[in-house]
């Protein structure tokens, strides 16, 4: 007998996960909507030579590959790979329909991504990516909308303690140059710094110098890079003009963060933002703000974003701007199981109603009720077989259903029906025509 | 410049299409809530063994196949293939999760599958399937109810002219052995039989002799195979009961489609059925009852399923009893755009207001706004740039917004708004707290 275990780092979802999985997406869904994005799907897969080259080394080795279909099979020669992001394929669908899509492209996707990693806790090769993008304008109209939505999805979530780090690749690189931090090892600088949060400040400040930054520079660096993190947003950036003078684009970046937070009062991001000079992202295609979201008890992230002004452009042969940000769906569903977090409601699979079988020959006449039943918008389940009523009673209970009907002999020739609560054990006999309101006016009161 | 299209045989789903699938899939799951099931999902690729030897010779040549990962990368191994189809992990998640799920376990699945094949018009290499099955009771109650959900759901789409066309595994069988053709070429005589509607009653005459059937047993076949398929079903089964005498298992089949039909007159499928002696379904794990949807002018079928009870025994080790249909998500969207069912407001993807920018220091004030109406349930646009007010109303125009917001320096000061009505032309001036209500009431009444 072989494994019936979905593969390694994939989950299976039956209907209490996929309940709470829907409520989430509908949130996010909703809000997006509002926010005046609009829904984009890609395909799984894509040429293999779409995704290649884009996510850095690593990522690379990350990317699933498909066997080239027929004949080819046997080479092991791949020309498809399942979608590692939602970014690419995005920037990808902005160049093929430049002439059909508006001027300012604002899309939600939120589709499955699929990443060769080594399974762990909380870290799956199968998961769900819930973006928003904003194409073609480079005003912090954008940013600010950006983390308006994000806020107000996770406010109506139900969280009330998470904070938006905002912080800017080029106030990054000012930091670095100022501090006499080489550029050829600004990206090393940015790994150990990214750190901070794990290995503290002492172990920052080896792993800078183990990487051939010199003492002074890793202590200036340290210096800069951990500005308290708390306090108004405007206090913040009003030191990180100092901190950034005489660099000109550092000057000029922080001015957009300005931009940014100050539009934002006016949004559910407003309270939220905390500038963050060790904000750092991993992907390498990010050339403005950059953001993210964290929650006291989760040390990741739950979702994170920034402006990319380059990306379309490896795709269209121009460069069109672009900003964007990225919900992990697990990583929201993680901290609200764990919080207990989702209304009773949502986990509720069950049916409102059964519908009893009295006999072979009242069968259909089970159907028709049913049919009755879901004509006033109830979620009905037929028992199928002729058990004894004792055991399609036992069943309903350990489905949790609340509702069961009888319909015998007795009830027929009259035209009733018995409906039983099963939470009070009462039983009521009524017309049949009366039972679909009744149990509709029941649940909604109970 | 590389190749911006998507990957041969699939497709980008830019914001109107995905309306019109959001707006079929919300139908279906909205119908099969009510008919009592429950929403699964599984991974995208399953173990590689899991799927093949499935589907059969063809079947197996047209999964894809996914490489190992990490460095076995370059053996050109594969231990992963992309789901075919939702039935066969339908079978190894009841296996695995035997102890957790009920009895009765109906569930529904919407999700994408794939299949290597050659793409052609209408013939894609990733398409979305709508499956329900009902897992655990060999009751006709079952079939009907799944005929009724399928016949809801075709009803509230809008079609008025589709049929369910109805066959049994058994009675294939029982009619190939009283007509002589012997079992060793009842598969090739099904092949031959399921061309009837492409090549004729003397093509499918000429095919059955060419694949080894007697000429007599050939006209036999005929006859039996294509007995008129109009009528009422039960009128069409008691001609099929005279069909099959003498053979046992021949007439209890036909007993079963007896009570299947019989049973469904209170289900909306009631006046849709036809039985079809000739419907044989190609996938060879159907153990009984098989089914079909046709529509006149769409060749395939929309859809099809049918009993087959061993098999989940393929991955548990015994024969648990099962019955199910599968829609074609895309078979349904074609037809449905070709005859012009979908309601107009489904593909309309602008958004219900825009709030427009009147100068950089009012840029924040505009995200205020965009939040009011927001709140009031709106979907709203800001546009991004400080650009001339013609440029934003024309923008407006484009994309089809019916409300635009102005709030000037003289609305600012009075606390008011401008609100222009693209369509009408009309232009109000009102309190800034009226404005969601107003344009929330002109948009229901228009």
């Amino acid at each position: 007998m072989q494994s019936t275990k979905p593969p390694s780092g994939t989950r299976d979802f039956l209907p209490e996960d996929i309940r709470r999985r829907e409520y989430v997406i509908g949130v996010v869904r909703s809000v997006y909507e509002r926010y005046g994005f609009e829904p984009l799907e890609t395909p799984a897969f894509e040429n293999i030579e779409t995704l290649l080259g884009k996510y850095g080394e690593e990522g690379n080795k990350l990317i699933f590959k498909i066997l080239k279909r027929g004949e080819h099979e046997s080479s092991g020669e791949a020309d498809l790979a399942l979608r590692y992001d939602l970014t690419v394929p995005l920037a990808r669908v902005v160049a093929q329909y430049q002439n059909e899509l508006p001027k300012f492209f604002k899309r939600y996707q939120i589709q499955p991504v699929w990443r060769a990693d080594r399974p762990a806790k909380g870290r799956f090769r199968e998961f769900f990516q819930c973006d928003i993008d904003s194409i073609g304008s480079t005003s912090p109209v954008v940013e600010s909308e950006i983390l308006g939505a994000v806020a107000e999805i996770l406010t109506t979530l139900g969280f009330q303690d998470f904070i938006l780090r905002l912080n800017h690749r080029q106030v990054l690189t000012a930091l670095l140059q100022l501090s006499g931090v080489p550029s050829g090892l600004h990206s090393d600088a940015l790994v150990a710094l990214d750190k901070l949060d794990k290995i503290g400040r002492d172990g920052v400040h080896r792993e800078l110098v183990g990487r051939g930054v010199d003492d002074e520079a890793a202590d200036r660096c340290l210096t800069r890079f951990t500005r308290a993190s708390a306090g108004d947003p405007l206090d913040q950036l009003a030191q990180m003009i100092r901190d950034v003078d005489p660099s000109e684009s550092g000057k000029a970046s922080v001015h957009e963060l300005l931009a940014i937070a100050t539009l934002a009062k006016g949004t559910p991001a407003y309270g939220r933002i905390r500038i963050d000079p060790s904000l750092a992202r991993g992907l390498s295609y990010y050339t403005g703000a950059i953001m993210e979201i964290s929650v006291p008890d989760l040390a990741g992230s739950l979702g994170g974003g920034g402006r990319y002004d380059n990306l379309v452009g490896m795709f269209l042969g121009r460069d069109v701007p672009a900003c964007g940000f990225s919900l992990g769906l697990e990583r929201i569903i993680v901290v609200m199981t764990e919080r207990g977090m989702f209304p009773s409601h949502v986990a509720s699979s069950n049916a409102d109603a059964m519908v009893t079988i009295w006999n072979d020959s009242s069968r259909a006449d089970a159907l028709a009720l049913a049919g009755d039943l879901r004509r006033g918008g109830l979620r009905v389940d037929v028992y199928p077989e002729t058990d004894k009523l004792g055991k399609q009673f036992k069943y309903a209970s350990s489905r949790n259903v609340p509702f069961v009907t009888i319909c015998g002999d007795d009830e027929k020739a009259n035209g009733t029906v018995s409906v039983k609560d099963m939470r009070s054990g009462e039983q009521q006999n009524m017309p049949r025509a009366d039972v679909a309101a009744f149990i509709a006016r029941t649940l909604r009161t109970s």
